[in-house]
């Protein structure tokens, strides 16, 4: 019998995004991808395309900062027989604010979506993982992850908890054969939301000046076959002509 | 007429440890000493010994992470004409456990109560300092908050995010006259939470292998003295046979 | 025409070596190797093992630290009429030493070895590579490359300056299309140095427990062929039950 | 009968420079201060001075980079009967200057200069420290310590070399009660070198823009003074209204 063998990525919202560009990839390797996010219309859309392109796709309603949705996310794929080989985080929502102007919802808000949504979901991918003694867990991180900068400063206090999680389950679950991944993405991703958020800063920009998402995909395909002798924990992602 | 310049001092418990510590420093200093924490009876018996060491004291109970607490906090201090030079926030809520013990309330609380409580005293104590154009605005972090290690992890996410926080607000508001200072105690401190929890270890530590409550307020009062040409954002503390 | 490709290797040593699986890696992929170091017979050696396996490659007797064959090795690549797609600095030297122990000679050479050769190294490179408006220039860190721990604070001195190099290379060459990647090797080689110099260390740590040299050159090889619009930079490399 | 008690520091040249102040500021405690440094004439100069405010001084013709003059200097002290409390390596060589049009010369010189001055005042500074058993041994960082940015790529590179060297002596001999600090100036000191090198910076960055150096002399004599439970290792001094 064969391994019937996975990828789930959380985070998955419009098909120009990271997460549906991700799963893409995953799929065109061979995995089943299981897709989540919040929003239905965006799943299914994505769903439809990488099932053009010839994917094998689920894709699964949840909101990664509710602790029901996650573990409901994980029995889905184990009660359907696939292991999990790959599990991404992408959730990111970032808000400019000045700090006097922060209200304690958006503090709070904008935690609970980068960082907590981040533990959750590693720690039923790793309870998955174990069983298989294997898998690579992905986190997203962000330019402000490594450095807090106003206007981002809320945006940085939860990316840089939610990189001393990656850290601290590297450390804690590596032995075990999870390989757990944090990736700075430092710039502007190439996707809807920049288009649509700031078109003008996307064209200032230019050609290569933003990441491309199918530049991301490739890298963290190539850190998930890494060797066990020789993992990456962390590497950043940036635009040649970045400045940083 | 002079003056009415107090220091206030969030997490303050025990007679034996930090936050009373700091207290008495600065009252010992000439600052009125505002003093909160969420005991009364702890508050009441800090705010005793400080008298009788001739220092002038309120105390106000007050949870750091309940937010009309902490603008309340504030608003005591105002109403009483008092200026705030310096603004300290000890609260540390430490919990060891392996991650996927780790519940979704111990996570949530222990950022609650390292990160949170940082941003709403933080957030307050800057807004009275820039009526004044002035004030020093300490934040405590850990060893955890530069490496996430397990069993520590969750703790590690909730420091590196206050970590975080308190770098974003150094940038901020720095040029605006207000010092913003993270200190990295990297060690046990000796006090009654360390006695009572794992008195082996301290006495395995012997002298000086645990940090002096009046040693690390030493470094506060100096910080908060710099010039302003030559202000610290990030210092460690540890003792010196403190492998690190 | 076609361009004549070539990748160009520093610190080729032993077969068994990081510097000889570089290079053999780079054959397979096509390239023209032009492999350097200091030892004729050994570089002799790789050269007749990688033309057995089908691989084109030019051994160039050169010592890293000595401007003028990092120069001429260049040179001769420019002569031949290669183009270098990739220049990759291998050279480590470490010792171990208790610092008061540490005459100035060794203080120097360690820095010579390890920091002035990937000076020379990087500099000659980008030069060549300009020309052409791409290439990837790796230089390989260690662990030391990000903490200085002792007997090695010399062997960190020297590290953290190629790192520093490094850092200061990529600001200064990837907005001209020159991909400058620092790679942190944390862990022991599996190789020919280890073998012989700790053999009981090398069985101890086990199978993947000494990063196999093949698995280092993939993950070379995948961050070469990196989008320009999603460049890393800095990427460790390290045996998934390493403790870090 | 009563310890001689001393301060060394080295890098002493012009009266309005950082090693002067210290000197000066040692010498107000009532420390006899060795000062040394390269010029004979600055020397006597910054002598005459200290000796009208009442300090006791000895200046010390030496080249930091010279192995004999380092070790001289040291024996100089002991000689003379003095316990070294403090000792201070300020000197500090910058130049600005593009990767590619950086000779080997100037790679060589700034690492000579700024790490190489710093290994071998630190190793004998340490050498007399033990001793006693005690003693507080001062390397001067600045921005690039940290982050290497072009132009200041060989700069970058030697401080991070500095830095590293720090960081190894403080875990190899804080345990034998040597307290070992790296101070990163983050800003540029107002002295006679900014004042004469770039006047119209100097002047654009108004009062206070600029690191004063009595303020420095005052944080380096407060870590000097810190309790051995609780020392620092590393603290950047930054003006108010320096970005970063």
């Amino acid at each position: 019998m064969t391994e019937k063998r996975s990828a789930v990525v959380l985070g998955v919202g419009p098909e120009k995004g990271l997460g549906a560009s991700l799963a893409k990839r995953f799929a065109n390797e061979g995995l089943h991808v299981f897709i989540a996010g919040r929003s239905e219309d965006k799943l299914e859309q994505v769903a439809r395309t990488l099932r053009l392109n010839g994917g094998s796709v689920t894709p699964v309603v949840a909101d990664g900062s509710v602790e029901h949705d996650v573990i409901h996310l994980f029995e889905s794929i184990e009660v359907n027989g696939y292991i999990v080989d790959i599990a991404a985080c992408t959730v990111d929502s970032n808000i400019s604010m000045p700090l006097l102007e922060t209200e304690i919802e958006t503090f709070t808000q904008l935690w609970t979506q980068n960082c907590l949504v981040g533990f959750l979901f590693g720690r039923e991918a790793v309870k998955a993982m174990l069983k298989q003694h294997r898998g690579t867990l992905f986190f997203t991180g962000a330019t402000a992850s490594l450095r807090a900068k106003p206007p981002f400063t809320s945006f940085a206090a939860a990316k840089a908890g939610l990189r001393a999680l990656a850290q601290g389950m590297a450390r804690e679950f590596s032995p075990q054969g999870i390989h757990v991944v944090h990736v700075v993405i430092d710039g502007v991703i190439d996707g809807e939301r920049a288009r649509q958020h700031f078109p003008k800063f996307v064209e200032a920009k230019g050609k290569d000046g933003l990441l491309q998402r199918e530049a991301i995909a490739d890298s963290y395909w190539a850190v998930h076959c890494q060797h066990p002798s020789a993992w990456t924990h962390e590497l950043d992602l940036r635009p040649y002509k970045e400045p940083f």
